[in-house]
């Protein structure tokens, strides 16, 4: 096994290779003793950066997004059933079982969770379709359809130590789904992990070769490397950040650079949430969890804990009533609830920060120093006591300005919300912030007045606190990242994450030519109208602008009255003439607009047993022109849309339907969403 | 007047100031008088940037997108009224009247698209929601959504020499309508242009006090001043767009930064259009008219002209005797067809890049040392003539990487669609490129090829060429920017360039909280069902969670005979037991979706006239478990959006609709769309 040896391997241009020189120790960070060594001598990282370019790309590019999808949801069952493995790695850097199932369960569940949004959101197809028809011209010959494609790069991934599992994934997981490769590039102190990670990936063999790289130790000479079609994704010190944001062949190239970084998350109580109410414990709660998991390394973490003034001393006495009780020491011994730092280095960082914020700052509970241990030794392993500071007076610089990237937070005094949003803003662009509150108002103020400097805001209150995610955990689903300190960047967020690695490009063309780009058919396109209804034809047979005509049927007075009688839709435009003929929208009777589809679907309807399985919806349907007794209803039914699914013997085909009336205007235009075999029986 | 005296003064922090000292000459491009003078000399930036955020910000957030909508259509017809004055002077710049109006009416036009974009696209409100609720939880208590939120900063918009008009109004308009102010930095040549527009605007009154500010003049220390909120676009060259992107307080404050630059733009010739072919002379023409059109000083125009190698010197030969054609001289005289370069320096840069050029390529058509013109100085005038060139080896570097930002192209052969496409690539990166063919498989090779480089994309045929608003032109719905040596940036796109001024923040919290931010009705959330029919209600009375619980109704077997008869549906599932009992989705015969939701409109209905005037329109139909003769529904229609229009005695109102059966199942899910009075009558 590439891992087992003295020197971590980097897994480059496709094979496993052990760097020149035997590199730097990594130390374990409850016992002190040296894990493995780590270097990236000799790694030709220009030549990783064009095998990720010349192999990964094609081969995932060669694939749908539901394939991709598909092999995401493999991979991550695969390592589920590995994680055990992981867990016991992940021990080594500090972490309780509680955290290491918070990076490493967490990690796979985004996998899961890009699979689903794969397959749920995106086409079956290797082309992304962004947003709606845009028309261009009066004569409908010219219009425009922006689309996305892969960039044709490698996606470079920097992490920090803090993530050894969750980091990785959550770049890898939208990266992967839009076609791109990844190169992974670990922060060393905890890199054995990852790079046992990548070495599952690599073993399951389910991922297209060159789809995923990793370069354990330093960079060197990495970002050199990178061209126009490039991205890079660093998490890490906003320090770091700022250095790799202005390397020259980022600059030079408009490499697209995207930056996580540890920020001064707050969370707020509501003047509400007095003692005694759930709110004030749900805040304690939420507080003390937070500085305690991972040690408080954690880039959410909450750093500034505003309180109403008078409720300060409260939240103080109950903060460290719950923090007397967290145990410290080896997370491998039964009860301990906290860990070690990830090294003794990351402790000297948290000391001297701590010293920093004690300027503006006296402290609630703890003592940086000293720390009782169980089951390992305090000062060969990185421990630290939990440390609440209080803040005398809000407005002092330190507490919203220094971070100890550790089990530290700051309690800050407040007296209005137009107090406590300006404050916000203080730490100049976070995360993540809470606010701990009942009452909604309070908690819609708060949320739109910081709402500009936070990538996430979470409001916690007695009805979801059951189901409740945590102030700390980013979401596939949504996006993470914040504005200004944080990095200015943003990833995940869904299907918005997979697009971050694609170009964004409008073709303008005729209906025709943006119909054969995106392979959903563009009104104006020509249709085929055969003998064959297309509702006789699979999935296999069917193609984009099968169309059928039917009618037409005249819509009479009669039609109209008694639909109104046996729907009980009586509404007065559709029975009262007078008062019809007053609306001056309708200036008369008009047909119900259900009736309009429901006689469409009279007409396209084929009905014997067929392919067409089901109509499971109908969407953007607008009732165009009137429908008047006496009208002629004809409807055009046409394949727009065939998304095949990988792992059923159906799929989904959306038709374009277009009611006309006897002097061709549209009178109703809407989308039909069927499921339809993909063989005949 | 203010920019009547001899030196532009800058319009900042709410008055028009005149700079220290004398400022450096701006002499007319075409007879080389001094127009007026330029400098920022003394202009306090950091003040009017604070100014901006602390008066400008704060007036236009208390406004809706629709109010800020009607503003910019306000705006643009202000200006419209005056564009004559705009002309006059845009002639001095060395501008056509047809250059003028592509720069001075096209930047109006960008006004009123984004106007109407504006309010048919944004909610009439200060939140944009962003995509759909994203659910967190299987209890339903803790769900999440996105919103945006205007940036708290201003928008610095440094802007390039070419488009004195619409330069500063595809910045200033999504801005506007996004809710942030901008500081306009025009490009000193052309910069009295911009200036009498600014005029034009604070002259207006129209706006918010400190929505707009001007700084005549270079920059000096204004990016000094950056923060997190602010944001950074910049239209010039590439090198300048690197050296602004490295800028410490850029880097610092991850503020955003988005480039638009000069590229080399390619357009190509389909192997299908021979000479004789319509494609072949569109393409010709559409050669030379972009050669021509601001003599050729535009960063979409055509750089690299890929032309299947059979058919370059036909092409060379129809180029050439069109550009014989063109007159070039004093923009003023009849018949004058290209006007001067914007000054003397810029045709010795045009000069120097072709003398570059021509290492790799012989001239085709023009001599860049000789001109004849009309009505002008040759010498005095910034006059120079289109020159075509002609690449011998396709592969060689100059003609990918040498922009001559001039009436300069480049001719260069290619044998196939592989190779096309990889010539493609070695611009690295451009704004805009087109296609001319009539061959779709063609077009959508080539398109899907080069994608990742391009922000825009033109496919050229004769079935839109008299539509098309051609290859140079960027549109307002259209994103406008591209990759690496372009920039990397993104502008405009719709509303794609509002959001690219608002900050994204995933929201998490119960249903009611992300009610009461979003201003829309999320599920969940507890409704008001009151003994008034929420259809009695208009927009004053109307809230937010109103509701009506409707049923239940039985659907019986005879039901769903009537309707198959009635409407001519008579699929197998609704009539055929045998059939729909094989049907796997089914088990048995089911009432048709329509018949579903013409009964839920049955009872949710309220006939008589009132403040509900029609039924637009619905979306997000799903049916999601099929209804079964004797199922009893029950109807909960709920007041989920209200938009009240800007101009007109009513507005939309969305209704969330919930159909569910006996069992509390939802048989159905829609938004209902309606329009609704402002007022009873």
């Amino acid at each position: 096994m590439a891992q087992s040896g003295s020197v971590l391997s980097s897994y480059v241009s496709g094979s496993w290779q052990a760097p020149a020189g035997e590199g730097v120790p990594l130390r374990d960070a409850v016992t002190g003793e040296v894990v493995t060594r780590i270097s990236s001598n000799g790694v030709d990282m220009g030549g990783a950066l064009a095998y990720g370019r010349t192999v990964g790309g094609p081969a995932l590019r060669e694939l749908t997004f539901h394939q991709r999808a598909s092999l995401l949801k493999a991979l991550a069952s695969h390592l589920r059933e590995h994680r055990e493995e992981l867990y016991a790695l992940s021990a080594r850097t500090g972490a309780t079982l509680g955290d290491s199932k918070f990076d490493i369960d967490g990690g796979i569940s985004v996998l899961f969770a890009y699979s689903s949004k794969g397959r749920r959101e995106l086409p079956n197809d290797t082309v992304y379709v962004d947003g709606a028809v845009e028309p261009l011209s009066k004569g409908g010959t010219f219009l425009a359809q922006h689309i996305a494609t892969p960039l044709r790069g490698v996606a470079v991934q920097i992490n920090a130590f803090n993530f050894p599992v969750w980091g990785p994934l959550e770049k890898f997981a939208p990266a992967f789904l839009a076609g791109v490769p990844s190169l992974i590039k670990p922060a060393s102190q905890t890199a054995y992990l990852t790079a046992r990670l990548v070495e599952l990936i690599v073993e399951s063999g389910l991922l297209p070769e060159g789809s995923v790289q990793l370069v354990a130790g330093s960079a060197g000479d990495l970002l050199d490397h990178v061209t126009p079609q490039d991205l890079v994704s660093f998490t890490g010190s906003a320090d770091t950040a700022q250095r790799l944001r202005a390397h020259p062949a980022i600059i030079r190239n408009s490499v697209r650079f995207n930056a996580e970084a540890d920020s001064l998350n707050l969370s707020i109580l509501g003047p509400d949430a007095e003692p005694g109410t759930p709110e004030f414990d749900l805040f304690v709660k939420q507080l003390t969890t937070e500085m305690t998991v991972k040690a408080g390394q954690k880039c959410t973490a909450i750093r500034r804990a505003f309180v109403p003034v008078g409720l300060l001393d409260a939240v103080a006495e109950a903060a460290s009533a719950r923090l007397a009780k967290v145990t410290v020491g080896n997370p491998a011994s039964g009860g301990v609830r906290m860990g070690a730092l990830a090294s003794l280095e990351q402790r000297e960082e948290v000391r001297r920060s701590l010293k920093a914020l004690l300027d503006a700052s006296s402290v609630v509970f703890g003592d940086a120093e000293k720390v009782d241990v169980v089951d390992a030794d305090a000062e060969r392993g990185a421990f630290i006591s939990p440390v609440l500071l209080r803040a005398g007076d809000s407005d002092r610089a330190e507490p919203h300005e220094v971070e100890a990237f550790g089990p530290v937070s700051t309690l800050l005094p407040y007296s209005s919300t137009e107090q406590v949003v300006e404050l916000a803003a203080r730490g100049q662009g976070s995360l993540a912030g809470s606010v701990v509150t009942a009452d909604t108002e309070f908690a819609r103020d708060v949320v739109l007045g910081v709402a500009p400097w936070h990538g996430r805001l979470l409001v916690l209150d007695s009805t979801n606190a059951k189901e409740s995610t945590g102030h700390g955990s980013p979401m596939p689903a949504l996006v993470h990242g914040g504005p200004g300190r944080a990095g200015g960047g943003e990833e995940m967020g869904g299907i918005r994450g997979v697009l971050h690695h694609m170009q964004r490009t409008a073709v303008q063309g005729s209906p025709s030519v943006l119909t054969a780009v995106t392979n959903r058919w563009v009104a104006g396109t020509e249709r085929s109208v055969t003998e064959v209804h297309p509702f006789r034809k699979s999935l296999a047979e069917l193609k984009i602008g099968d169309a059928v005509v039917a009618g037409p049927r005249t819509v009479t007075q009669a039609d109209v009255d008694h639909f109104a009688e046996f729907t009980g839709d009586t509404f007065y435009a559709h029975t009262d003439p007078e008062a019809a003929a007053k609306n001056e929208l309708f200036g008369g009777i008009v047909a119900h607009g259900y009736l309009v589809v429901s006689f469409a679907a009279g007409l396209f309807v084929s009905p014997e047993p067929g392919p067409v399985l089901a109509n499971y919806g109908l969407e953007n349907l607008r009732f165009l022109t009137p429908v008047k007794p006496g009208d002629a209803l004809t409807v055009t039914l046409t394949c727009k849309q065939i998304t095949p699914r990988e792992n059923a013997d159906y799929g989904e085909v959306r038709w374009d339907a277009d009611v006309t009336n006897g002097a061709d205007e549209s009178v109703a235009k809407y989308d039909v969403l069927t499921l339809v075999s993909k063989e005949l029986e």
